[in-house]
């Protein structure tokens, strides 16, 4: 897929015993996914995983090293299955310390000693706001490549707009094409494509309930000429096949 | 999270770049931690990765290993993205054969050569159906615990439900608590209750949006009686903040 050879790429890991069970529907990774990608960022995985330290701890540690950015979502509170900041600290080998400004805001808002476990950041993690934002907002803690976002989707949402311009890199360049042949009729013509242009990702589609084509082929990547030179060539390839192309 | 201490437990791989880009809403592994649920199975992770062999075979292969059943969603049709059957046989040290009687479902209902790539499998696999399925119908390929299931809903959806009935297990009890108090308050009688049933699985989850409550506490477990004195001594102790239990 060659649309990511050169892309700054993202993880996801969604923390969170609800969306297991099926009790709550995953909003955080969907929202991540769309804002990600118009910002320029390739996520190369998304992973939902219990409120068990040692399989956070485990997954935490892999999607640090293999991606750009990592942000996680949810367990973030202060009961019982809040459980991610200790194990993002345990992911990197640094104690749970708590922070004076967190503290200070805390207090602002709450009389409950129990709160200030919101204010418990990994050591060594900063604080982040976006570029207008007010010292006295709700900051997002990181730490190296990881940004940690609570579970609550307004919440998250919120967070996520405030620091997202730190993530912008330059934009991919989509092109689509629907045919109405099915995908064994056309798999030629798209595996030629796929090798001729390794740098532009070709994605094919089955839309079985769609009533005037069969495949949706769809091209990705930095390089706008490259893209709709792929699209050109399937189009070409795919003939009278070819429905419309986007 | 004594829920699943002797749950059967599955994780669900959804392979597919159409996601992780945004392009396509996720729906098949909404549709099967709810399945898998209401059979009594305990979904302990969920993946969505690339077209890529490499991390299919590193992800099929942990989860292989480490949960009862798994489940494939993605990358079965016959085009150059379609790459599980390959990585799934790689993961399990196995070559593709091309499976005889899938060819012959195949050739009942297409021309094309291309379209046999479809009745690739991994060596060893077999052909599940039903209990009341036609001979006829098409079969979903697995191979040890692994399910291979495709990538349209619909199919997926259908393919499932014809093969559900053999995952059954005992179901889950469950009951929920709703706290006009947020989680500071309520968190030091939370926390008792964790400690004090370690096989009931206590989840708290702060509902920001509603008008009436701040916080839905849920309990899940296999033993009902456990499940309702957990619940019960959470009622008692946030006395006059239970709004309702359900």
């Amino acid at each position: 897929m060659g649309e990511n050879a050169a892309a700054t790429t993202a993880a996801i890991i969604v923390i969170g015993d609800e969306v297991l069970s099926g009790k709550v529907e995953e909003l955080n990774a969907r929202f991540l996914v769309r804002e990600l990608r118009a910002l320029g960022v390739a996520v190369r995985r998304i992973e939902v995983i219990p409120d068990v330290p040692d399989v956070i701890v485990d997954s935490l540690r892999a999607a640090a090293a293999g991606f750009d950015h990592v942000f996680t979502s949810g367990g973030i509170g202060p009961t019982h299955d809040d459980v991610t900041i200790p194990a993002i600290a345990a992911a990197f080998g640094v104690p749970v310390v708590r922070d004076e400004e967190l503290s200070g805001l805390i207090r602002q808002v709450s009389p409950l000693e129990r709160n200030l476990r919101m204010a418990d950041i990994p050591e060594g993690a900063t604080l982040l706001r976006g570029p207008g934002s007010a010292d006295a907002c709700w900051p997002v803690v990181a730490i190296r490549n990881v940004y940690i976002l609570p579970g609550v989707p307004s919440i998250l949402q919120r967070k996520f707009v405030m620091i997202r311009d730190r993530f912008r890199t330059s934009p991919f360049w989509s092109r689509a094409v629907y045919s109405r042949e099915g995908e064994g009729v056309i798999a030629g013509v798209l595996d030629k494509a796929a090798a001729d242009f390794p740098n532009v990702a070709i994605g094919s589609y089955p839309h079985i309930e769609a009533t005037d084509h069969k495949v949706l082929i769809t091209f990705d990547g930095r390089d706008k000429a490259l893209v709709d030179r792929a699209c050109e060539q399937i189009v070409v390839g795919l003939g009278a096949a070819v429905v419309r192309v986007e």
